[in-house]
């Protein structure tokens, strides 16, 4: 990529928002789309942050997707693993079809060795009980044990795509939580970000306020007042030494 | 509701009912559809039981939408909220659409602060993986990290609705466990719940017996004989002091 | 059945092979769609072999599927469980149709008893949370509160069925793990099994050389150098009497 | 079939009943399932009325399925055709699976030489445009050139089947129209289309009403003096020696 | 309603302009999602335009959907027929289920006698080949013999409904053709109509030049001296005494 | 393309080819999904033959598919139309979302002028109505109203696609009827549709003696003898100069 690299600080933001945040810091730019349907995390407990590298899948046909294709060490499948960066997410056009998986347990550790951020697809992956246990961040459609050749043949690397009816250019910003996947258009990154991590301190403020027995008219969303008491809050904890949520 | 209230020997019965055993007993009454369809719980080991307190959502509409809506406190999804009393469920009609959230993290602890039973939705929940943490028992079609407006416009509270291809009718009672939800007419409730805590104590009396080895026929269903011996199994432990099952 | 009994050495390779595995073997031999479609373990952790003997439904009629069948022991649901043998994994064709339950606690309680190898069924099961609880393997499209009745009518035991999207023949080989199910036509058993226990272990070596930081070129496959390296650590392996994988 | 044949009556009383007029009389009688999902009519303006004559499909194994089974006179796909009796219609079982037909034009053809009634299938079907031109009854659920072989396996001759969502038992009586396909039990049969007939009598009554003006209350469904008027027309056209409807 | 009139002036424009062109004007204004989904016309030729009056269903429930409800001239699903004015548009949100009809030739003929400008479904019709018949814009998701009760139950007159996917407010306009029917807000009824029919008279001349020959660029979209053409041949129509397309 | 081209004999057989036969006999070279799934005539009696030119989409997002991207000629959906070459047939990848159009009136009389052989897309066209009226081939998913940019976000042309779940590269021949649109691939195009045309030949011969009433054993498949009067009739044929078929 010739894009200009994205500020460490985009990653600390990031770092302390949750996929429901960003999505609405997205709803109010007029992007209402962003988040992937009918992708799940694979296992609990990971968090995934980092820049989307593509591979794109059509249809397979019998006499093109046969097993000797990986003979080539330019099969695009594989080839995209081999290429991928410390902090890149592989990003997989599967046309959401979990008939067949799109990865397996040995490209996955290929990739995590590499220092990639992670993985997501719109299709399946076989070997998913082991994949579950690797610390590191995979998402997809649903689990299958059969062969990618059987319904998908991997055509591009780094082409824009679309992944779980979400379009994804090189370079987009992937961030996944236990609940699910959203991109962030590259040009918009920082500031969603930005905007994210404090509207999530705002609502850590406002839960806590709402676990005390706070009644939602005035709360939430905040009035003037309750606004006032948020800033006076996050004052003292920087008063404390705290991080400010 | 102007309706006569429930009365507490209900509970009872419900306390010891699957919903797999509810839904038996309204078959028997005809009922073939009281179990909602694509609703799952979101964490294990909750029961709900209560009732049916509606909001009915209907597609967004872009210009109406906006996230200023929340400015108003008579905005049906937080009305709703402020108007749960203890032991309602709040039952959400998304249209089984689950391609964004019927509500998040602070509404739901709102809801339990309020002394609610539950909440079901047979449209998505975002901020879920913090909703699974609650002790609280809440049902959706799915996860999805994207703000209510971006798909659902609020519109009605307490009428009757639709959810998960099932009627539910305010007032109705809502009963969950770690497989379903089912929905039991108000008026049938208690003679439905009073006959499946006795389907129970019957069927955990065959259970020991086919885990002893009793083959099927004469068991399951049970003969004259195998109801027999239930009935002295059951003054069995009523002299035993113990609760019947 | 009278086709002559699968060898012993058959269920030693399988116990050694992923359903992943077995399903590259298949697609091999030209077989693509042998994994169910939209069938998933009950409980994690379980694993399955045996033989299929299959169970047939159609759609349920309201007027023959009354509670009252059941007390006939001719009824095909409670028969096939009765004869069932020792081995045999039951396989129930519910046409995909998860909106009611083919079988509950009791009948998958009574058929492990019987000493079958488990249960498959791409409609739902009842009960569901406690068959979970079960030490038996059992797989399913849903978990759905409501009796078989309210959608199916069983008509046949032991005919050749679907079940997600796959033919299965009596006696044909029925193999799950935690990732999906397979069935391996009976006469390919044997062939299947034992390639795919080796590919097993090659796939073991494979990933021991990823861990450790090779690249896929000349690795995944294996080039003629890779192959060499592998039988040497398989010799290892035999002289240091391990199990080769 | 071994069963006693319906009689001549019920064919002309079905004559001048529609699918919705029968449906309406099954649903009086607790049957609310026995209308096909998903099959519609090859051509307008053909009437279908005959005896269930059935085929089952299972899915196709690559193996099994080659286009050599029909060199074989026996395959159940071809066998059936040449079973087909005047008045019968065949149903194909075809698990709603439209992506390869069930059958094509010269089995068509052949089935209408043989003096057969129609045939339904919830598969697709080939040669589709050719067999729009058939003056013969035909009900698909799709077109598609692709052989049966690519994903169906025929197994079974008149076994009970399901079709569209509904129970087919051989030697049900099935009805078709411009609008759908209907099912209707053997036993119900007379009963269904007497009644059938006397609605639609009925019927058109209320119709000629409301063309010209006639509110609905009293009208539909008819008051007790509507329902005298209607039989004083009744009356009048026995005496015209016009056919009563 | 008691929202001022639409004036006389929205029908004229509407009679000019396509659902695609209206759809087209929509998007420029922010809405996406005004076209209902799954909704096609009954027959070909007719042309709709009006004011929704609706009904909503909820699911049906076995005990409370019997035929006697019909004897009642409050029930919703004949009332509303019986309110509808000239001009209006019955708009029936059943929710996008199609397995049973939601009206049928007798409401439809009525609907028509009252002089309203049409009917539009997410639900199925019965006796469509008779509706097909009537000259009346009637749009659909499908045909089904099945009476509403066997899926539906009315609840609610001219209140906000969901129709394919789309917000139905009582009093918004629908438009429909041959292609879709599509929903424009009340308040901005008049000026999408007034620039959908200019839309429509711009693209006549474009697509008259492409009949011609023209290339696109400079085309379509038109650049500044296509748009002097069109002015030009515009008033060379208006000479003429010709209406503008 | 630098391709060899296309001999004209291909275009000779393939006229008089269906999609049924062609799906056969690429059926018989193990390729099993060649035939688009959801695609369908847009008017009923043209026929379809060319070369592929692809198009793809992916999802849309709001703040780059506005209105204002058409102003640019290079934007690929209006570029692709202006590249298309005689006998081209353009195959759009719309992801087989048909909620908007992807090309409406306008580009389909473009595409014509252009000496296109026709257009097919597995996602929907809008002003369909107006498109059927043309004498050009046109293949679709749905009508829709709305414009492309709703949905689908054009990005590339000529490159490998899926359309209707068949892989399509550039250059494939692409073959539509009444009944489907099949695709060849380019090196296999001369042998499947000569072979394709000599079954049609043997198709036409086998249904002839079926409407005469010849049983199938031994007609359809031919046998030795069958296939020896065929040979005759088609020498008769040859002697009359008429046409083989």
């Amino acid at each position: 990529m010739a894009e200009a690299p994205l500020p460490r600080e985009l990653w600390q933001h990031l770092a302390q928002a949750s996929t429901a945040t960003v999505t609405t810091q997205l709803f109010k730019r007029g992007l209402r789309r962003m988040h992937l349907q009918g992708v799940v995390p694979v296992s609990r407990g990971r968090r995934l942050a980092g820049e989307a590298l593509t591979l794109r899948y059509i249809p397979a046909r019998e006499d093109l997707d046969v097993v000797e294709v990986f003979q080539n060490p330019e099969h695009p499948q594989r080839k995209v693993i081999e290429l991928a960066q410390p902090g890149q997410v592989l990003v997989m056009d599967a046309r959401r079809d979990t008939s067949a998986a799109s990865a397996g347990h040995i490209l996955v550790t290929r990739l995590q060795q590499r220092g990639a951020a992670g993985l997501v697809t719109d299709g399946a992956l076989r070997d998913s009980p082991a994949i579950a246990e690797i610390a590191f961040p995979v998402y997809a459609g649903a689990a299958s044990p059969a062969m990618n050749l059987t319904v998908h043949h991997a055509v591009d690397i780094n082409v824009p795509i679309g992944c779980g009816g979400v379009p994804v250019f090189p370079g987009d910003v992937v961030l996944g939580d236990d609940e699910a996947v959203v991109v962030i258009p590259r040009h918009l990154a920082l500031e969603v970000a930005r905007d994210a991590a404090e509207q999530e301190r705002l609502e850590t403020f406002i839960l806590a306020k709402v676990r005390d027995g706070a009644a939602l008219p005035g709360t939430y969303p905040p009035s003037a007042r309750t606004l006032e008491e948020y800033r006076a809050w996050l004052e003292d904890r920087g008063r404390l030494g705290q991080p400010p949520a």
